[in-house]
């Protein structure tokens, strides 16, 4: 608990108005978007910084006087990444919100850890330009909670991952210190690769206060398909299919029938409620490579039941892209709380991998929504529950953890794109050698020997 | 110097045949293919591993002992990051060269360190996959020597590095322990991403004994556009436009001058030597994409002098490639020793690098050929001289002194894809925050505190 001597401390160290110390204040941000089921605690305060040397000011008070820091985006964390476990400064960025420069020619943007994804898509885009990772929340989160979760999204599979789009960082370091890693060039072979380090770190290391971020030429033009299928298997099967024809759609979203019925409860989006699965495949590139793309895939749909359709129209697909994204939502009308979890296995295991998770979730009686970006092997099991219901929560760890052992022994792993956090520390053991993560905790320990850095993230120390 | 006592040591600890330690053999292993101007040693004994855990038994003892060790691939590296500089253990991986796994279906091969990435890029593609990363020399290099230096290539303008194409790595630590990075899955979000720190770090923090590689599906079809300027300035406008046009080339790549003429001179190609310079672009996708990227790079060109070819016949684009990738031996043909140098700077900074270049080249009287990938704003100059023509030497180091000021000046960085080893080491500071020097060294010491993994590269601890 910060003493009110720390309290003005800070209120001198930055403009006292960027300093929320009120009970209610605090309360707002004491929660991301996880329904976390472990103990957590509201901030002390909350911090808005404005300029880098805000930042430096508050992290080096902090480091001298062993106070935890969280950095904080929008807070659409899925794994408990940014609440606060004992206390401590939250540091917002919500004011730190600019876009710094854009160079269309050197295809290259410049921003503070505040900006909303959707704005670096916008701007881009207006000068024929593309930053592709695309989390489901991208018109809401962050840039800097991008890099700290090393997150994915929809296009992943043929475009990458915020690792792949960041040239440089500018970093503060527990101490105060700043520093620049990476040259902002598009390649560059200097030194480790201090930068690809801290992405995905989670605010552990060092805290991110500006970004160099690589764009690519935005593909002439897009369309999507949806097709549905009778059975999962069939669905993966064409999916491999597409992919042998050397294909190489942007997206292929998946949504199980729970997902399908549940969006059309709540959501209604014309969607087939009959079938087992529905996917999504976005087709990209140039206008005259879409029709070849699509009757590819066409050829192949035909052979599995022949219940697709195809749109080029920006605001049909937009309605499309509405109703996957809207899965979370109305899951979350299911129960009291709901979960997203997030696994990946290799593409080859997607149909035990499904239809195991599907099992786990009836045998443990728990209403689950499942989608997924399955052209990666990436699935999203959405769970509905009440929390506070011992039997449902007993039943929820059951099969959590179920689904995590199935994942292992297909080769996959228990995070793709949302983290570790705090929610899968215990499961970490299971897909990392017990050396690299002894490594992780030495790097942790060089970066931030007091430990202040969003401690017990990822691991406990 | 080694005793005699630790060679039979080794000759104990694995196959003694695969201990070479006659003078000969020592010295076929004692370059790389960087004509380096600092003093290097022989190794005092060359090791070939057959086995992850010959690498960890030597390791062990090599740790115990304080000996340094330099692991080797095919040595076709260009800034002396394989030579000794004080002795020790060259550990040779071309008997690990097995391609240990090959999953089509999930686009992710396993392969050791001593594959030569030509044997990759044919296996993908023989069932419709892609591995994109192509140095020059592809055909020789191995992929674990790609891994050591992030290497990049013509086509990574379009398709990224190494790096974004590592999804695993098995790592031997310096104490000979055996650790894995990276869950092999296409999208991983669980802790630090060690395997990023890895890739690029010379053999310096740990010796890499496999790799999964993620794979992409193979591109239909592709073309070259030879394209000839009567400027610099005007071909590198050319590539703006075309990029504005929202056309992305696998490769743009780049001959001046006096590229064409010393590779007309010793591999005639039938090059137009009367012209300023040289762009090849690449296009590929769908056969269908193919015609409206020609005819839309055609218009552009019109602007430029209208002296351009296209061809998508493969004997005929290989030509062009061969006649480029020519260059380097050519250019060697002009003087006793050659150096390719390898900048990089933001892409609308290329006339004043290239010109630049070219200006300090004539200034210090050096003959140089300039390549490059200017997609990326890659700038390779070749420069041929006699290393031990005192006054050539004394140009040459003032030449690369002020092509590396030119392009720290102009936003850029001294090494795209080579890497640093011995050559950069002394411009380190003219490019890194020294700050981030510093953390480098640290994780250095953490991995390797006795400093025995290819000591001295990078930096001087």
């Amino acid at each position: 608990m910060l003493l009110k001597s720390n309290i003005n401390d800070l209120k001198n160290i930055i403009k006292s108005e960027n300093v929320l110390f009120s009970k209610e204040e605090r309360y707002c941000y004491s929660q991301d978007s996880t329904h976390v089921n472990q103990k957590i605690t509201i901030p002390d305060v909350v911090v808005f910084v404005e300029t880098v040397e805000d930042v430096q000011k508050i992290l080096k008070y902090a480091n001298m006087h062993k106070i935890p820091v969280i950095a904080r985006g929008a807070g659409t964390n899925m794994v408990g990444a940014c609440v606060c476990q004992d206390g401590g400064i939250v540091l917002n960025f919500s004011k730190m919100n600019k876009i710094l420069e854009f160079s269309p020619e050197d295809m290259v943007m410049k921003v503070q850890p505040g900006v909303v994804l959707n704005d670096i898509k916008l701007l881009a885009e207006r000068e024929g330009l593309f930053y592709p990772p695309d989390p489901s929340n991208f018109k809401v989160s962050t840039i800097g909670g991008s890099i700290a979760q090393s997150s994915g999204g929809a296009k992943s599979f043929k475009y990458g991952t915020t690792k792949d789009y960041i040239l440089s960082l500018k970093v503060v370091l527990a101490d105060g210190t700043l520093m620049r890693l990476g040259a902002g060039t598009i390649k560059d072979a200097v030194g480790y690769h201090l930068n690809q380090l801290i992405i995905g770190s989670e605010g552990t290391l060092a805290i991110v206060v500006e970004a160099e971020l690589k764009l690519i030429p935005l593909p002439e033009s897009s369309g999507i398909i949806t097709a549905y299928f009778d059975t999962i298997q069939d669905a993966t099967s064409a999916v491999n299919q597409i992919i042998k024809q050397r294909i190489f759609p942007a997206t292929i979203d998946f949504m199980d029938n729970n997902s399908i019925k549940t969006v059309e409860e709540f959501y209604p989006s014309g969607l087939n409620t009959t079938k087992a699965c529905l996917l999504m495949i976005e087709i990209d590139g140039y206008e005259s490579s879409l029709t070849i793309q699509k009757e590819k895939i066409f050829e192949i749909l035909n052979n599995y039941g022949n219940d697709y359709d195809y749109t080029a129209d920006k605001i049909q697909m937009e309605k499309v892209w509405t109703a996957r994204r809207s899965s979370f939502a109305s899951t979350a009308k299911l129960g009291r709380d709901v979960i997203s979890d997030d696994i990946i296995v290799p593409r080859s295991k997607l149909p035990e991998a499904l239809s195991g998770i599907q099992s786990i979730c009836n045998k443990y009686s728990l209403k689950a929504c499942i989608v997924g970006h399955i052209g990666d092997g990436n699935i999203h099991p959405q769970i509905a529950l009440n929390m506070d219901n011992d039997e449902e929560f007993k039943n929820y760890q059951g099969a959590k953890s179920e689904i995590y052992l199935l994942t292992v022994s297909l080769g996959g792993t228990i995070s793709a794109e949302h983290g570790v956090g705090i929610e899968k520390i215990p499961y970490l053991n299971k897909v990392l050698d017990t050396n690299s993560i002894d490594y992780m905790k030495k790097i942790k320990m060089l970066f931030d020997p007091n430990n202040i850095l969003n401690p017990g993230k990822i691991f406990k120390l």
